[in-house]
């Protein structure tokens, strides 16, 4: 099972994107995700008690409705800490794409993401629904692929196809994320979107696994955001036979959007805000599993290690110091560190801290001087 | 009761710093503080479960024995994660000193900071100790001020003297630290120096709760060190009335112990690698105050809020995002948060977060590309 060079949506979706004016610069700011036919949805978000408001308006959503035809999403602007109002703005944009598209609100999930803090501008959004609308195209993900991103320096992107049955399902994912970036999928939106047939309990499991393998192992800076969604939408247009939540071809489903999942993951560390190195730290002997991830998180958010890491610097203290600081038991003779060179893009760390049985593979980049400035001026 | 103009060592008390090598640049590096008579010893140490081989050294000498004369102190190599050669190096190194100054080992205390995971060139402090030694005197407190610091762009010093009925007691502190500052007291040394005469309990007892009112309330970087000591040596040469573990004459002992160590601690924010700003964050309203400190540190060590000061980015969102990321919970509406100026060198930062009870102020810096860059090349 491979992803696809290029990607495309599945059977009975369409996207569009376009500027509506939230971004001082001009840019695509407006993106909108279709199925045709009503899909089932699977959302994590995130788990930072001062949720955005589109969060508490999706959660709100999916407690009284089951069928989902599409996601709203803005750039420029998270519509959090934004009271009241941001709740109505986003149930606003939610009704004015449903009004457009002749679907009810609840039909509708959204999501933004930019500045904390700043009322969102529904009218801007308001008037760009219906070029938003009228532009939906399978060819235009590419234009909705851009106006989710913020200060990404490149689109977020993944798709793969496998076999049900004798019918090809597709799943494709797009992505943003920069920084903020923390376990528990801070600052990150991803939409993910499947032709596949499958019930409503093997989607949720599956994207609890795949989420936890992948966003849940990165870290730009430890900064958890109030706005982090990975949303799945399966409209089941391949028409294969049902998957459940266990069997054959549910594990062929749950590693296909493992993988998809994963390769998105990967990227947004890639274009970690300044980031110059793309760093996998590979833990084991850890008393459990969950020691092994708590651990090798503490070195991934260490900014000592990580401009180390930008430096290029093997100072191997630095993991010392960060592992000794979880205040999980650790022996000084146990310890091996090993890296592979540092003045390569790309660094594999091993680190073994035991005798126990305990594993984690985390992924993060380097802090550098430009991830700084980049935070110092961003508003 | 006011911080005296000038420090001074109390009563009995000597030291001296001299260059010995391990430094490359041929700066001080090895320090010692002397009492010409038995003083009481309290100290805490770093939490890190990866403690270096001095702090074992250390709690080995506390445990059995309760009469000290000196600490001796290199800085430019950590002596941890250095092993049995380590643990010896240290034992050796107050061996060397306590040989010189005609003691038994387990009188001197030993301390070092530096590089994590070199060995400590032993030689090259046995070398140089008899010249420490033969250098002791009253004034040279400031060199060995000087050679216990590292990256710090300054000394950090504080003194004050008060009237224990009609006697005046003295108390005097040193402190190094610059970078690897977290709560828990992330690379931090600090050693002061009194003429009370106190009672062991009543001298533990205040330094606890002026560490946890100072040292424990400031982060730069979040990084908790494998070194951290902070050590008190009382040698009672004052001729006060002792003084017990309540009672006024404690309360003075405290006020005057407490305002040291908050001067210490705030000197080391100042100092933070790369820092421009003094950020205090005074922070109420939280269900309790271990909540209030779990929370104003969140903001503290946020990166994103740290960068933001850097910039005199007035980007508050990014407090609300460290704050909901603590797990505690926080309702937006009663959420408040307001800073002084951010173009000034020193800014207050003002945040209720709700109508409890809990409190807590604590100390940072802000993150720079001059941080990165210092920690990208330091080894």
């Amino acid at each position: 099972m491979k992803l696809l060079k290029k990607i495309k949506l599945p059977l009975g979706f369409k996207a569009n994107g376009v500027p509506c004016g939230i971004k001082k610069s001009g840019r695509l700011d407006l993106a909108l995700f279709y199925s045709d036919r009503p899909a089932k949805a699977a959302c994590k978000f995130t788990t930072n008690k001062l949720e955005a408001a589109p969060i508490k308006i999706n959660k709100r959503y999916l407690k009284h409705n089951s069928k989902y035809h599409a996601i709203i999403v803005n750039s420029g602007n998270a519509n959090c800490f934004t009271g009241k109002p941001g709740l109505m703005a986003a149930e606003n944009t939610t009704r004015e794409a449903a009004g457009v598209l002749n679907l009810k609100k609840e039909s509708v999930l959204v999501a933004s993401t930019g500045i904390i803090g700043k009322a969102l501008p529904f009218l801007k959004i308001k008037l760009a629904v219906p070029a938003l609308v009228k532009g939906l195209s399978r060819d235009n993900i590419n234009k909705a692929k851009q106006a989710i991103i913020t200060t990404d320096t490149f689109v977020k992107e993944a798709a793969i196809e496998f076999n049900v049955g004798g019918r090809m399902v597709t799943i494709c994912g797009v992505a943003k994320g920069a920084g903020m970036i923390a376990p528990d999928m801070a600052t990150m939106l991803c939409f993910i979107f499947t032709d596949a047939v499958i019930s409503r309990l093997a989607l949720n499991k599956a994207l609890d696994i795949s989420v936890s393998n992948s966003f849940n192992c990165i870290t730009v800076d430890g900064c958890m955001s109030t706005n982090d969604s990975v949303m799945v939408l399966a409209n089941g247009a391949s028409g294969n036979r049902l998957i459940e939540d266990s069997g054959k071809n549910f594990a062929l489903f749950l590693r296909a959007l493992n993988t998809v999942c994963l390769e998105l993951a990967k990227m947004v560390v890639r274009d970690g805000e300044g980031a110059t190195k793309f760093i996998q730290i590979k833990l084991d002997g850890a008393p459990s599993a969950k020691d092994a991830k708590k651990m090798s998180l503490a070195i991934a958010n260490s900014n000592l290690f990580k401009t180390a890491m930008y430096g290029q610097n093997p100072n191997f203290g630095r993991i010392v110091s960060a592992l000794g600081a979880c205040g999980i038991g650790i022996k000084e003779e146990e310890l091996k560190i090993k890296a592979s060179p540092l003045n390569k893009k790309e660094i594999v760390v091993d680190v073994r801290v035991g005798k126990g049985t305990g594993k984690a593979v985390v992924y993060t980049s380097d802090l550098t001087p430009e991830y700084v400035l980049i935070n110092a001026e961003y508003n």
